[in-house]
């Protein structure tokens, strides 16, 4: 892994292991229509070759039958109580779950229930116990899961991985990552959304936000924390029941340290550094899907910035997903993976009422 | 302050108050001739038309009378006891101390007692209460005191500074800086030296670099730390008694929160971002002098980066002292202001030690 090869196949799919072409796409009930679903997750799906949007599930019959209508690939639109109860079940091989955080174990169960695989939006669900469950019901049930950790695939960020795991930073000593914006302007004129509601959501920005800075430092440095610290702030009405900002401190293993920044009230803002004994590594933009990433490297005497063409990240992490489940390859990130996240963000507000670190389980 | 005005005078010296041709030059005794100061110190007096390096005071008669024939400027050659006894006291109006830090005080003691003012290099002592001491010493004897904080002359930062006055980013929510260098690279073949020595540094990454996002935080967010945590950690055996390298967070009022990292065992790096509710600024490469600043700015959809002329930054410095004591203006950073970072340094290592968020009294 060199510059020249970066910069000449930044968007490689080192991932793949089964020739889309000789297997059967993999058939998604899509759980949770809104506007991520529809603006990102639909078109991602319409464009695979590996993926097909096969059955929309929502509150109600008349705005799923809407969506599937107007979806390439989408045949059936049914509730979620049809879901559970089995509707349309011959059609779809997998879900994808994309609902409120609160909800996300129930349809894993029926998903479980059905020898569905499972691929399901990060945060796992709204506290570690719930999740504990939800991947105990995948791996009880046997069916796959997937954790929608769309850095995973995401083309700049692999290659900062790559880098980092071939030496290029020498030993790496800190990462430090933020991810910031606007999310009252963005979601006006409907303010009271879920993200906003603590039994539905968890936690607030750290839940929504603050885990894309965390997890992908844990997928840089291939380490999980060991101790948190953090603090929390709101400063909107309706930020009441959940942190609008928090700012956190994690301790990796070999006295690397991590700090990290996430607000639903600040300017957007995303980025992912670190710093090693040899060379700096970082990502930026880095999380926000509108934008294209930005590769900065530095070592000895030099510095670069490689501009990585912007690729659908939904369409990546679908198609890592797909060819997992048509290969034999492992799956990740998987339930375990989600977990350490949900303990880590559980110990940073706890970090944060008592004023001091807390180790992660 | 608007970014076309920035492009075009970045550098302005907007400090500036006495006109250099209608005053004398301020006289110094150079008080410890180091790397540093036979490096940065001397060359930007003897450039400097505000300043003249009029005594050389060190270890020996030798070594003093050798660089201060190099010396443009410099008529006074003496030992650190001379200077003390009075040696050539007719011949300077002003100190420079760049001695360890542990030894500020005395230099400051006798100073005062000559009534000459003092510029005295940060961190102010090797601890508060030595350092409080020196505040009241130069206070008592109304003689004049800057601490060489040389980023409050640095024209990228005082741009970055004015734009967040301004309201550039909207309220600051968030600071993050950083300072790594390999330190044992640039000493070698003198590793022993006194920035590894607790009893005459008083820290270590965070005294010596550390300060650097510490004070510019507080420079840029014209706010001090109301409490702070961190981690300190160690590789090198050279580094048995100090920090090699310290992550630390700050919490600032109005909940804004920062994050600093320094390490004399990391690549080289520099930097200090503010974001606030409608832009970020960040000033990047911030810290080494021998790299050209860049002031990278967004708002709105845009972003920018400006490059920023380099400067000689203890010419600067030198200059604005100068221009400080010929003129009414007050001079500042003052020794209340070194404090602050005295005691939050101090409380920065509690916190290491206790695994807690530590007040800064």
């Amino acid at each position: 892994m060199d510059l020249s090869a970066i910069v000449e196949d930044s968007c490689a799919r080192d991932w793949e292991t089964v020739d889309a072409d000789t297997v059967d796409p993999v058939r998604f009930a899509v759980i949770g229509l809104g506007w991520f679903t529809k603006g990102r997750a639909l078109p991602a799906l319409e464009a695979s070759d590996r993926c097909e949007p096969a059955v929309m599930v929502s509150s109600s019959t008349e705005k799923a039958e809407r969506i599937a209508a107007e979806t390439d690939g989408a045949d059936h639109g049914i509730t979620y109580d049809e879901f559970h109860d089995g509707a349309a079940r011959d059609a779809y091989d997998a879900v994808y779950i994309v609902t409120p955080n609160a909800l996300h174990l129930k349809y894993v169960e029926t998903a479980a229930e059905f020898g569905k695989a499972v691929l399901c939006e990060k945060p796992m669900e709204r506290d570690s116990e719930r999740a504990a469950r939800l991947r105990d019901t995948a791996a009880d049930a046997g069916v796959e899961l997937m954790i929608a950790y769309r850095m995973h695939t995401e083309p700049a960020v692999r290659r900062a991985r790559e880098l980092i795991a071939d030496g290029y930073v020498g030993e790496p000593m800190s990462v430090t990552g933020d991810m910031s914006q606007r999310l009252l302007d963005r979601i006006d004129p409907n303010p009271d959304q879920w993200r906003l509601d603590a039994e539905l959501a968890g936690g607030g920005a750290l839940f929504d936000i603050g885990i894309y800075p965390l997890n992908t430092a844990r997928f840089l440095l291939d380490a999980d924390p060991l101790a948190v610290t953090g603090n929390t702030s709101s400063t909107h009405d309706a930020f009441g029941e959940v942190d609008e900002t928090v700012a956190f401190s994690v301790e990796f293993p070999d006295e690397v340290y991590g700090q990290c920044y996430a607000s639903h009230n600040a300017r957007q803002s995303s980025g992912i550094t670190v710093t090693g004994t040899e060379g700096q590594v970082r990502v930026e933009p880095a999380f926000f899907q509108d934008q294209s990433r930005q590769l900065h490297v530095s070592r000895g005497d030099g510095r670069a910035s490689v501009t990585v063409e912007k690729v659908d990240q939904m369409l990546e992490e679908f198609d890592y997903f797909a060819d997992r489940l048509r290969g034999d390859a492992p799956i990740r990130p998987d339930g375990d993976h989600g977990l350490v996240d949900m303990h880590a963000m559980e110990a940073i507000y706890e970090a944060a009422e008592t004023d001091r670190w807390v180790s992660v389980d």
